[in-house]
């Protein structure tokens, strides 16, 4: 709560009557309205900007020359899980990329710990140097055609509304649910009409697409052609553009962004994994690539800034004003997007803000519950009278799957995979100690000539899910996820080639990005070894037990069909 | 509160499965983000938009073919006080111009009757078809150099800051109370800091509208000028533009509306009159001109709805979409913007609608306590050793004023008018029946060769202001206000040539709006045949009481130099 010191030390330093506390002086600010760029200093009292176009004195000087400001970036929809670290981790690695605001989903941690999970990142938010905003997981489990960790009711939900770090409903995944006016879907959308509510409408289109948008979900991150795109914000929708590890979209929806479109706009990860933000960036990437392709310049850093703050209802950010927060990125160039400071809340993003953070304790670490396995627990008798063997279909950079079939050799172990044709198996291992099931299939896409691939991070239960050309090495594979308390791990002929513990839920490493980071480098090389033709392997294990992404998955009960949103026969 | 059956309707009506409440049938939908306009149905559920792009059926059929459809119109900054009628009348003659949202500071009504005001306004507001909000008044009394009828303190606005109409908080137009840190307006705006503030700053510029922007205010419906405007804008304000009875700025401003900067402009009227809205329209006039004036259509419609929703937080509406409120205005041209039906809320405008509304009672019906004056109630006597008296220059559409002196002959009752140099008296008594002062001077512009104007009328004070070619007139036009209980009055030769009672806090008349529109035609006349040159006398003499528009103005306690905030000596 502002103090009424505070807001005079404000007005006054605006005026320039005192000086402020901080001012970066002769830089190049962006206008993001206008697009005007003008030299000039910024003072900043405490996290507030107090003016700007004038020249001011202040306590602490950066020095902007030749440098240019824009507002730090929003990431309006992501799941900071999949960064592999902790929230205290992943604020100290993204945000030198200007990245001063993230809006999250835990999802993926009330999987598996429901409320627990929730609470524990709500504590991570009020000590990270980003603000971390947290949008409350709508649909825990995604369906209920496998088994996840919790339930989340809208009791469970309301005890956080009224924290300061929430914003509102997060990604409501279960569009059928919708659809079908499922009651425990309708009492969170009832919750949350006069608050925010989050979309995720994978090809929604039509009709369909009006039905879940009359419940008043206000936003998509899941559109991954323009002309989908295009059908959503003539209804109203704000779309995020979503370039994460797996789901890759900026290409395909670049073209929707324009000088009309720029305030219905925003940006998102989604999903990006450690390996993509070393190496690329975060959304300071997909901000170099939008202006790359042609996009207007100072429409991609409104929708990166304050066009992410209007369609979230955050009011104080997304302008270098007077009055307006003090979230900038100062850039060596606009077009290359280079950031070279941040200045977080009013405070330049050094190393000391970061070790300043009271510790928040991890969660989650027995939540590996899942009993030994062996070669044979991989069996997959052939269907009776059933000829063609449904095969779900992978390519590269997309969630979504293909439904497609093989006629597979069978043995007295069942159904066999044919690595000539690519087609090795799949199977979800339940790990939150409630039932034990396995779910087997086949897959189609990973190029595997030998070994085995198992994941605990299995979107949106976090099962252990595996996939190998053979049965003995997915058991080695997946006993090391259980001894490890979760991860991810490669097994070659028998032994682990590979491996990093995820004992943080099944989901986060407790050691530094970096670490993290090298690890996967291994794993990479591990999964290439046993000819892994995909970029991101793990990222797409990851994705292949989530039931609301079409058309085909793998849950832990079984080959699930999103179109029709049962079971395969 | 909506309930689960209903959003169960609207979600299955959006999907075509059940009929909805009311289609819109083939009409020509303009999108007011990217300026395509499609034949469409629009399918209605109670007050939300639950279907477009589609075919649909419904209990109640609106033929659209040949009209075209956009978002309900939103006034972001008006006081309904102005249009001399109730809110109720208000609601009658506006709405049906497609204005479905007014955002109205009921300043006029509290510097007279302090909270019960604002209650009053509040009781109106949920009655009113249109949706009527409020922002709270900041400034009662506008300044501490009048006699104003209430003062509101934040303690008085506090209870009002959570009903369902309430915004926030209203134009905060001391702002040398702002730059000079005043306790009581530091504690408003604290109060508000996470809510909204609005703005009223004309012609601050440089690092005094920082240090005023730096107290979080956001909005500006005061820029005269585009220069004026491009600086705000630059600075983080949404700019209102503003097409009023005597402030009219959008032939200035329109130039600042373009593809960048829709998102942050909107519309607004301030100051409207009857007269004006029955002969020229409310903001569809404004529209009509902007476009007609070549700024780009969709983006005028946008301002005009979208944008002035999202500047103030209204979340539920400004696009035709499914999920949105339902205020739609049909038109027979997009150019022309010629308004043929209204939708409200869901609800097709009709008189019914307005006579099914539940009467509230009116207030402030003996809040004139001035004693009758004399001709000699008006003698000015000249200041010791001053040749040169200071008087008011006016100009016609401007409620600034302008600083013009004037060598005046002096009698035994003062100094005398000079009538061929156009320099009348102009006085305000006060008659909130706290002091019985008189203030009085000159005042240059209004042409006047004989008789007096008075009002009740008198921003924001609301005393009785006066202009006068003799003294005799002027009495005569004061005592007759006072029997009417507030009002305006024109005397000339002693007698009465017209009038209209406002006995409603001595703001608004008890009468339909279509007779007060046509007293007004009487007393438009009645000035006419006085000399005066002004085509909005009323309305001028009403703001020549307003200090905290420069340059010049009368108070009750005398004349006020706006720019170094003090009385002329």
């Amino acid at each position: 709560m502002l103090s009424s010191q505070s807001l005079t030390r404000m007005i006054l330093a605006g005026q320039g009557k005192t000086p402020a506390d901080i001012v970066i002086r002769n830089v190049s600010l962006l206008d993001v309205i206008t697009g005007a760029i003008t030299v000039t200093d910024i003072a900043i009292v405490e996290d507030r900007i107090v003016g700007t176009h004038q020249n001011y004195e202040g306590k602490t000087i950066i020095d902007g020359t030749g440098r240019f400001a824009v507002p730090g970036f929003i990431d309006t929809h992501l799941h900071i899980e999949s960064s592999l670290v902790t929230p205290f981790e992943f604020d100290r690695c993204v945000l030198p990329h200007g990245v001063t605001t993230v809006i999250c989903d835990p999802h993926e941690i009330a999987n598996v710990l429901g409320a627990e999970g929730i609470r524990y990142f709500l504590d991570c938010a009020e000590q990270t140097v980003m603000d971390v905003r947290v949008n409350l997981s709508s649909c825990v489990p995604a369906t209920a055609f496998e088994t996840s960790g919790a339930a989340l009711e809208i009791d469970d939900l309301e005890p956080f509304r009224s924290h300061n770090k929430v914003i509102g409903l997060a990604e409501v995944m279960n569009f059928p649910g919708v659809l079908n006016s499922d009651p425990g879907i309708i009492a969170k959308l009832l919750a949350f009409q006069d608050g925010h509510i989050d979309g995720h409408a994978p090809l929604l289109r039509g009709e369909a697409l009006n039905g879940y948008l009359a419940a008043g979900i206000r936003t998509d991150h899941e559109a991954t052609t323009a002309a989908e795109a295009r059908e959503k914000l003539a209804k109203g929708m704000a779309i995020l553009i979503r370039e994460g590890s797996v789901s890759k979209d900026l290409t395909a929806l670049a073209e929707i962004l324009d000088e009309n479109t720029s305030s219905f706009v925003a940006l998102c990860t989604d999903d990006r994994n450690p390996l993509d933000i070393a190496e690329e960036g975060h959304l300071d990437s997909s901000i170099r690539r939008l202006i790359a392709m042609g996009r207007p310049l100072h429409h991609v850093y409104r929708a990166a800034s304050h066009s992410a703050a209007r369609i979230f209802g955050l009011k104080d950010r997304g302008l270098l004003a007077p009055g307006w927060r003090a979230d900038i990125a100062l850039l060596d160039s606009l077009e290359g997007c280079f950031v070279s400071d941040v200045i977080s809340g009013g405070r330049l993003v050094v190393a000391e803000l970061f070790a300043a953070r009271i510790p928040v304790a991890p969660v989650g670490l027995t939540s590996m519950k899942a009993t030994p396995v062996t070669a044979k627990s991989f069996d997959t008798p052939a269907k009776p009278g059933r000829n063609e063997t449904p095969v779900i279909g992978v390519k590269p950079g997309l969630i979504l799957t293909f439904r497609e079939s093989a006629t597979l050799e069978q043995t007295e172990s069942g159904l066999q995979p044919d690595l000539n044709a690519d087609v090795i198996k799949v199977a979800v291992v339940e790990r939150h100690g409630l039932n034990g099931n396995i779910g087997r299939s086949f897959v189609k896409g990973f190029g595997l000539k030998t070994g085995a691939i198992a994941s605990s991070v299995g979107h949106d239960s976090h099962n252990i899910t595996v996939i190998g050309a053979n049965d003995a090495d997915m058991a080695v594979a997946v006993n090391r996820l259980i001894e490890l308390g979760g991860g991810f791990a490669v097994a070659q002929d028998g032994t682990i080639t590979a491996e990093l513990a995820l004992p943080l839920a099944g989901l986060m490493s407790l050691e530094p990005f970096e670490t993290v980071a090298h690890k996967l480098h291994h794993l990479r090389d591990a999964a290439n070894a046993l000819g892994c033709v995909l970029p991101e392997p793990f990222l797409q294990v990851a994705f292949l037990a989530l039931p609301v992404i079409p058309h085909l998955k793998m849950t832990d009960r079984g080959l699930f069909d999103v179109d029709k949103f049962d079971f395969v026969d």
